[in-house]
């Protein structure tokens, strides 16, 4: 090292806080996006634990050993996430052990739940499944509702606490949620917390939005700041606070106002997808839907049916991806389907008329369009999509959406069920 | 620091090797989804830099030092993204100036290139503009053809080389394709590139495919590493070579030996879907399929309609949400689902064959199940699924799955739709 340079020390000690550490050599070749990263920054956001570092290793012993040195003597709270797997190369949990200088203990209940979940799916246990009923003498098992890997709460010495989960996002979403919060706050975290609360608008740009709500933007407790992403905006309002129901009064009002100036554009918050908001109009009201997809294929069906419960509104509906299927399956006029083509408002009309009366339905929703990249042409190119509505006293309607020709396929077919449901939202509204 | 601990020691020295240091308070409160670390590690892959950490630290000055401390005592590369803003809380490149003892100079063409590009939007520098036209001396400019603040691309001694980066990753994009890389291959990089492939399985589980692959974890070069998720597993195949034929060279055997071990249970390699690999074997047959999907709704002709040109094999089908759809728009008998249920064999195959007659296909596939959280019974359990499968002489096939209770709604329709197509591939291949 050159003389210019400062001697290398210790690295500083920062007040109580967690540092992030994901263990996967996949993160390394850039296979995957580390989205577990981004997910617990900001839950240790919402405890109010301060976070200064996250740092991604590969599956190697020795560079993970550095990696926890260096962590360990900076901050407070360990969170690993991968390397828990039956696999060699899965040594996050036996490299802590060791590191601490501590053995690995085999726990019967880790067998036990690991048999129990592989007996549910019909497979049986291997050796190397056992590897993972291996945790460090005198740490706590992390539960694994849904893997077969567990994590582990350990205090290797005082002032020092370690969590690890598996890389599996779902997986350690719930153990995060039904375990490692519960303890955090027991320990005493999340007594001032950063609530947050997302309005969502559909049918209006970032740009536009942001201008119409300027003067929030400004904001110090709660904050608004907007975000934009696949055709729809949030304006997240952000509130410090030292309990969620004194966050709730500081958000409250500014939420209002800001749906209010939203108007119909608004269609939800937080958790709430258009289809999440469709269905519980269509549930309110006790009407029920059917869908007729062409250029979507399915995929406004799946929206609409990714909510437990959507069979009391939702009865089904018709891929008619080949003109066949809008024949047969929803009596489009062959006459009109050679004059208009596929992609045209009326044959939009017929397929949501088509699949309303075959299924007696309040409502029929249709979809037909060109996703592209191919199969576009002057008159009708790729991203002209056509929404058929079909309502309760026989009214039908139809919507032209040019999605744009650049977007690429499956942003265009994304935005395409989006808009459907946001066209039956809005009827629903006015009627 | 308690007595069983190793006593703190220097990070261990890496071979030539890169770190990736990501800059920014956002990404520590999880606004943002880390995807540059994702795009360098990718490509950094391909020049042949091997590299073993990534860090993200925000802006904090002292944090920051520590972190190019650390950094620059374990590895020869250290690539920065973030904080090369205009603003007072973007200090990467000050830090580092003051990190290795250099004073920052103003660099005039920058100035220049910054005003040039104000002028062609209209707008006019202000004071806070100048700041980014301040690099440490010695350090090269690395242009950004795009945005205002440039990188650098800096010695500031010898076995070390800095590079910097914007955090907006198209302006990083640009900069690190055409600068950053001629720049590294002059340096002697990309004679030797790792080269991957990836192997897909479906219908095994990791510890078992990893048993029988055993032998192959332990090679060097090309290196062999299992990875599950989503109920598929992949055997990624990696060569360090000096060109993509040599790397090929060396996967070439490995992958047939690998395939030769997962017989059926391959599917397919790299960007292959299960989707993709179904609709190869039915175009080159010149056969036809049409989906009947009660519990996935619509997800299984999604992944289908994913493809572009899918219209060529796929013709459509029925969403049998609602029992009434079932009886209506796939014949399926009423007796039969009243005595078997909606979720039970015989209705499963009537499905397929329903929607197989329907739309004169070659093939029906078909999924009814019951993928939670509500709905289940003893005999009945969340996770039970079955598929039906209707051929070309009108065989027809039923398959019985238990996908498990606790795995959750969204996984559960995944493996549903996965399966079927699986059924329906290994079907074709069997022909």
């Amino acid at each position: 090292m050159c003389s210019k340079i400062p001697h290398p020390k210790l690295p500083i000690q920062n007040p109580m806080s967690a540092e992030i550490i994901c263990v996967g050599t996949e993160l390394l070749l850039g296979d995957i996006l580390n989205s577990n990263s981004q997910y617990l920054a900001q839950q240790l956001a919402k405890l109010g634990i301060p976070h200064y570092y996250q740092t991604v290793v590969g599956d190697n012993r020795e560079r993970l050993q550095q990696v926890i040195e260096i962590a360990a003597s900076r901050v407070n709270i360990l969170i690993f996430t991968g390397g828990l797997g039956p696999t060699p190369d899965d040594l996050t949990c036996e490299t802590i052990a060791d590191f601490f200088g501590v053995p690995l203990v085999e726990r019967p209940e880790i067998i036990e739940d690991i048999a129990q979940k592989f007996a549910q799916r019909g497979r049986v246990m291997v050796p190397s499944n056992y590897k993972q009923a291996l945790i460090p003498q005198g740490a706590e098992i992390l539960p694994n509702p849904t893997g077969t890997a567990p994590g582990i709460i350990w205090q290797p010495r005082p002032e020092l606490t370690i969590l690890t989960f598996p890389g599996v996002p779902s997986e350690m979403y719930r153990m995060w949620e039904e375990t490692a919060v519960p303890f955090l706050k027991s320990q005493g975290w999340g007594q001032e917390i950063i609530y947050s609360r997302s309005l969502k608008f559909w049918g209006i740009g970032e740009s536009v939005l942001a201008e119409k709500v300027a003067d929030y933007l400004n904001l110090t407790n709660p904050t608004v700041a907007p975000y934009a992403g696949k055709g729809e905006v949030r304006l997240r309002i952000s509130a410090k606070a030292s309990s969620p129901s004194v966050a709730e009064e500081l958000i409250a009002p500014i939420e209002q106002q800001l749906r209010d100036i939203g108007g119909l554009d608004y269609y939800g918050k937080d958790n709430d997808t258009l289809a999440v908001v469709v269905g519980q109009l269509l549930r309110s009201s006790g009407e029920t839907l059917a869908v007729a997809e062409s250029c979507t294929g399915g995929g406004l069906g799946q929206m609409l049916t990714e909510i437990s419960g959507s069979s009391d509104y939702f009865w089904g509906g018709v891929i008619s991806y080949d003109n066949s299927a809008k024949l047969r399956l929803l009596g489009v006029n062959p006459a009109d389907l050679d004059q208009f083509g596929a992609v045209s408002a009326t044959v939009a009309q017929q397929m949501a008329q088509g699949v309303k009366n075959r299924l007696s339905t309040t409502w029929g929703l249709s979809i037909t369009g060109i996703a592209g990249p191919t199969g576009g042409t002057d008159d009708k190119p790729v991203g002209l999509v056509y929404i058929g509505l079909a309502g309760p006293n026989n009214e039908v309607y139809s919507f032209e959406h040019r999605l744009g020709t650049m977007r690429g396929r499956s942003i265009i077919r994304h935005l395409s069920a989006c808009a459907a449901l946001d066209h039956l939202r809005r009827c629903l509204l006015s009627q």
